[in-house]
């Protein structure tokens, strides 16, 4: 293992996005490596996960995780490597899954910090399939959604880290599934790749995404995977069935609203046909963690289970990362990846 | 027991209303009396019941019950006395409750018809607090609302035949109760009478919904009982606590919309906060009859629970009844009286 070095980059906040992030939003900043005291050790990150809801914490208003402050270091997902250790539970050498993103090195005393093992999957997994949005994906579906075989699933944002997951466990599960996504070339995956029964590109929808969902859907949804909000919840709405059931996980079509904008006219239906929308937080549900673990890790050492990521390069590239993942440019889960993984 | 007439009185949509509906859109017909076959009896009808989900079924759209057709009988809940039987299981004198509201006189094979007892309460109760509506309440409020003693509970339309079942249940429960109602009457008549905690007039607060719910409900609110919809869905969002839960039992001021208004615009607060909305229709539940029929009749017996009519004589009057109640003229439970009634 080398020798950390003296200094590391770090991106910090430099002003509240109005509207669209832009780059000038963030900066990168130098700072000093610290240096592990007793019952500390140093991590060196490999990967930096890159999420939607962290454009809800660049906002100055309290929630259910604080907001960021300008002049200090983003957080997020980070999976890194144990490069000097005075903790008798993390030794050099360890691959640990931390909150710790967006800078290159972090001391920790374990708090918050999971051990990881690369023979189960490469790193990244664990900011990925195998770990947060997984979960989401996980008891979304099953303990919100109560998927029954036979029931047709929509999810929207179906080629995100997130939806991916939520359309392959429904397959696992004996759903019908059917995705939205933005582009030709997400459909044509989720189809072809990952098995979903339909999918269509919301863009080419255009308006008509009420009709969209009602072709593919022709006797109605049972289940809809709210990733996305807006026109889309309010298409889905228009074609869910008697007793259905809406997990609320995101709302990725407003986080860069400065305005709010109305919520969908026909909320009304929830009455005539029953329905049940659940809002969701995953830190709620971390003691799902072990049967997620044994069941996710298992679908994918069967193939069963598909995982894919965009990774981009560089630290440097981390604001350009998430500024891309609110407009949609991954496929899959999107990680910055800021030093060499000797997983792969 | 009088002989019946020949011919009787009843009420027929005679126009679909358009906007809030007109004494024009209903016609009073004259039509034979009928006579029971065997296996049959004749119901004089005593009260019939005027609710808010028939302004629905007055649209030409299919939704869980069927549309009324123009130039025929509207239906509803009725509250009768069996003049003349010739099935086994129904005697003279019977009272019954049933669904053939809006008409003097009718013949039943018995489905749907239920006898009641009116040494438990007076007739008209069984279309109100001991019907569907105190049903309503009890499963919305318990089952779906699932309250937990000290929670903060706010009931929208409160000095309905809902909201005030709703309500008074809650105290029972160790809520604290705060409701919403047209007009300082009924806000006196909640807190003064029927024991709520705070109370407030939607029509004197104006826009500022939002802040009359805050002021009355510092800490937030746990269960929000939907009647209304809009304006009051969206200022109820607001104030809602983390963990909260909106059962779904009607949106009243959109029901004369003719064009479908914008939903809440922070209905996105359901992630962060994790609220849960569930849509319900009554006749879903109602394997809780018994219980609820237990612990209601219970509570009205000690005293616990206070119940209240509006009640408005003449068949003929039923149109305005039902114009009246779309607009709040009701306090309690709105009844029209079509004949004499021998249990008071």
């Amino acid at each position: 293992m080398t020798t950390p070095p003296a200094k590391q980059r770090e991106i910090h906040l430099a002003a509240r996005p109005i509207g669209t992030p832009k780059p000038s939003d963030f900066r990168v900043a130098t700072t000093p490596v610290p240096e592990p005291a007793d019952g500390q050790f140093l991590v060196r990150n490999i990967y930096m996960s890159v999420d939607p809801y962290m454009r809800g914490r660049m906002r100055d208003v309290k929630s259910y995780v604080p907001p960021f402050q300008i002049g200090a270091v983003l957080d997020g997902g980070s999976a890194g490597q144990v490069v000097a250790s005075r903790h008798p539970k993390f030794a050099e050498g360890d691959f640990v899954v931390g909150g710790q993103g967006f800078r290159e090195y972090y001391v920790s005393d374990g708090a918050g910090q999971r051990k990881v093992d690369p023979k189960v999957a490469p790193l990244s997994a664990f900011l990925g399939i195998l770990g947060g949005p997984g979960l989401t994906a996980y008891v979304g579906l099953i303990d919100l959604g109560k998927p029954k075989a036979g029931e047709t699933l929509l999810v929207s944002a179906a080629a995100g880290a997130v939806g991916m997951v939520v359309g392959q466990i429904g397959k696992i599960l004996g759903l019908r599934v059917v995705g939205s996504a933005g582009g030709p070339d997400k459909t044509r995956w989720l189809k072809e790749e990952l098995g979903f029964d339909d999918a269509f590109d919301y863009r080419a929808a255009g308006g008509a995404l009420d009709r969209a969902i009602a072709e593919r859907c022709p006797d109605g949804v049972d289940i809809y995977f709210e990733n996305v909000g807006g026109a889309m919840l309010e298409a889905a709405l228009a074609n869910m069935r008697p007793f259905g059931r809406i997990p609320l996980c995101g709302m990725i079509a407003l986080y860069n609203d400065e305005q709010p904008q109305p919520g969908p006219r026909n909320l009304i239906f929830c009455i005539p046909r029953r329905l049940t929308l659940t809002g969701f937080i995953i830190s709620d549900h971390f003691d799902r963690f072990p049967a997620f673990t044994r069941d996710v890790a298992g679908w994918l050492a069967d193939g069963k289970l598909k995982n894919r990521e965009t990774i981009v390069q560089g630290i440097e590239n981390a604001p350009a990362a998430f500024i891309g993942l609110l407009g949609g440019e991954n496929v899959g889960k999107m990680l910055v990846q800021i030093g060499p993984d000797p997983t792969r």
